[in-house]
């Protein structure tokens, strides 16, 4: 690998380390020296920023201001979710070529490994020799051959808290249902993980709906109506992709302007929808909370093992590539050990690009409503272990020493 | 007053900081000694554990237990919205005499007040020695003749912390608007109370849409285009009372079995109707983030001030009662000075039972689509100071040393 500059850049929906794994690529940047890597470049808003030369001298970043942004929430370079055409893949190696960048850094999903891959190919086509590694980013987990992906470990986080808390408020002041949506959009894994919010079983959340398996309106009133029947509330939870039984989006937005740069639609509303549902065939007050962004961007939920993690491959992937390594993306590695730790490894770019990792049915309870014990074994670690938990009062029962008269007379001569 | 025991309770909807105050009235009455107080009783979910004689002794819990609670979302006692029959009132006066309470604190919000008020009215017809002090708490800030309520504080942190964090990940992912709906069945205070997000004037929230007002959807649709034609971007915040101008509910659910124990239906949608509304009419891609309960139990965003406050309020209602008064609401009064502080004071109960203080005028702009500078220097300090600030990259200009060529071929010998 000739020496040469370094280019990093951010692509798809931010999450509340994508920032970890930016200062990861820019410290380690800096660590191997100017004769390995030269200028630490950065492009604003992705493959926009490569594209239009949009470009940004990270080595002049104070040293103090990349801990700080550890901490921010969004994409500090700024993220895009473009659609790529043929051409863009040939002219991002152009542009690279003229900045002397060697060495290409993507931080993001499905999405932007698929088009690091592709701009791997297209510097091999060109005959361009360029080192480019992905780094993983996602709230949803849903990227394959990694044990979780950075970014998951803190929305889950940020839902199982959520869950905890408003379970609380629910359970002070009964008798409502509140349905709480979650992000994900195809996968489950973020309303699973509300499942870490539990120290007893009556506690919330007391039911959670996956889009990997469609919903029966039937089977959810009656899982509802069974758990109201039995504790006076009920807190349920369901991801924003949940589908009815004919694969359609529950109450999501429908129109053309709401679909992303990909053209998917929108999904979102699942919850509001079944919280009317609730209030209308069962008659039961019931509201919904729908935090969307908020959870990607609630810095104080963060998982500091996220952080950790999120830190570690970015500084990884530019040792791999300073090691040669090119045409992958950076996975993290589960011991198998007693106490959780990973460790970083690699798989090729073409092996994760535009796959989607489900929730498998191991993690899944039988009834479709409730996650497996050993769901909650894989994630527990990973949000950074248990949940804060609250003290409440041990509400000692009045010991009453007169009897009562429906007179008003007092009898507290002994009270 | 004759010395007796002590009886408080929780109603209405939980805030963050509603057990700071069951805290302090605990605390100072176990500091007032037992020939003043003797027991400490708490009644489980507000009136309806009064009437149904479910009651706790509090001064057997742990002094650590209490500085605990003090962090607990939800009501530790549990609340209640109960419709009060008028013998319910003499009921509570009978329950009070069997249990020789002559100190009643009811901890709630404008209902509860209403139900204080009735209690103390029906000790008096009774001839029943009883001190009555309400302790305000919402999250609303809807209760008169106090500078706020404890409770708001927190809520206000909590929306405005949480916009500011929307706001990056909006800004670092163009081109969507997000449409954030906040609490307030009625009053504005905290939509209103997302302006302490900003540090420059573009950024979010770029429009607030309160209660007070009812919406033009033509000028919503004009104020929406305007700011995202200038910025590309918008962070739309608006309460989920916003009605249109015929005073219907935006997006509201109708269901009979949604109405509370008052018969109030509950309004809630609003953001995911315009969002909606604005991907149809502007074809923009808009999506809607709806914390809800979220808010008031979110502990992580709770203002200090606040918390400070409402234990202020619990600990002062005891003392008050002690020296005699009765049939009284704790008020928090904004001291005349250059820093902010506030003390205690007091109104009837009548003066703010059943009422509600709306957003006043010179709190809003003309355009009705933001606060006034005003409300800003009211709410500040309330919250406890800034929202926190977040770094961002100094982002220097690459230079170039090179020019471009667009056959591929590199000039990178001086880059």
């Amino acid at each position: 690998m000739p020496s040469g500059n370094l280019l990093v850049a951010q692509g798809g929906g931010p999450t509340a380390v994508v920032n970890c794994s930016l200062v990861g690529v820019i410290e380690e940047a800096k660590r191997a020296g100017v004769t390995k890597i030269n200028k630490i470049i950065g492009a604003l808003n992705g493959v926009d920023g490569i594209i239009d030369e949009v470009l940004i001298d990270l080595r002049k970043e104070l040293p103090s201001t990349l801990r700080k942004i550890y901490h921010m929430p969004g994409a500090a370079l700024g993220s895009c979710r473009r659609t790529m055409a043929e051409e863009d893949y040939g002219r991002i190696v152009d542009v690279f070529s003229k900045y002397n960048v060697r060495y290409f850094f993507y931080i993001g999903g499905n999405g932007s490994m698929h088009t690091a891959n592709k701009v791997a190919q297209a510097a091999r086509d060109l005959g361009y020799s360029l080192a480019v590694i992905g780094v993983p980013k996602t709230i949803d987990n849903d990227i394959p051959h990694t044990d979780h992906s950075p970014g998951y470990g803190s929305g889950a986080r940020y839902f199982a808290t959520v869950t905890k808390e408003i379970g609380l408020d629910v359970e002070s002041l009964p008798p409502p249902i509140s349905v709480i949506e979650t992000l994900g959009r195809n996968t489950g894994w973020l309303a699973a993980a509300t499942s870490l919010a539990r120290e007893k079983e009556e506690d919330a959340p007391n039911l959670i709906y996956v889009p990997e398996r469609n919903l029966s309106i039937d089977k959810f009133l009656s899982d509802v109506s069974n758990v109201y029947d039995k504790l006076g509330r009920a807190v349920v939870v369901v991801s924003e992709g949940l589908k009815d039984e004919q694969g359609n989006y529950l109450g999501g937005i429908k129109t053309e302007a709401s679909k992303d740069g990909f053209g998917r639609g929108l999904p979102g509303g699942a919850a509001s929808y079944l919280a009317e549902l609730i209030s209308e065939k069962l008659g039961i007050r019931a509201r919904s909370e729908k935090p969307g962004l908020a959870a990607r961007a609630g810095i104080e939920y963060v998982s500091s093992t996220d952080q950790r993690e999120a830190h570690l491959v970015g500084k990884m992937a530019v040792r791999f590539a300073l090691e040669g390594k090119t045409g992958v993306m950076m996975t993290l590695v589960r011991e198998d050990r007693k106490d959780y730790r990973c460790t970083v490894g690699y798989v090729p770019l073409e092996a994760v690009s535009a796959q989607e990792r489900l929730l498998p049915n191991e993690y899944l309870n039988k009834n479709g409503n409730d996650v497996s014990s050993s769901f909650i074994r894989y994630c527990l670690p990973i949000i950074g272990g248990q949940v804060r938990s609250f003290a409440s009062l041990a509400r000692h029962k009045l010991i009453k020493r007169g009897k009562s008269l429906s007179t008003g007379k007092s009898l507290h001569t002994n009270f």
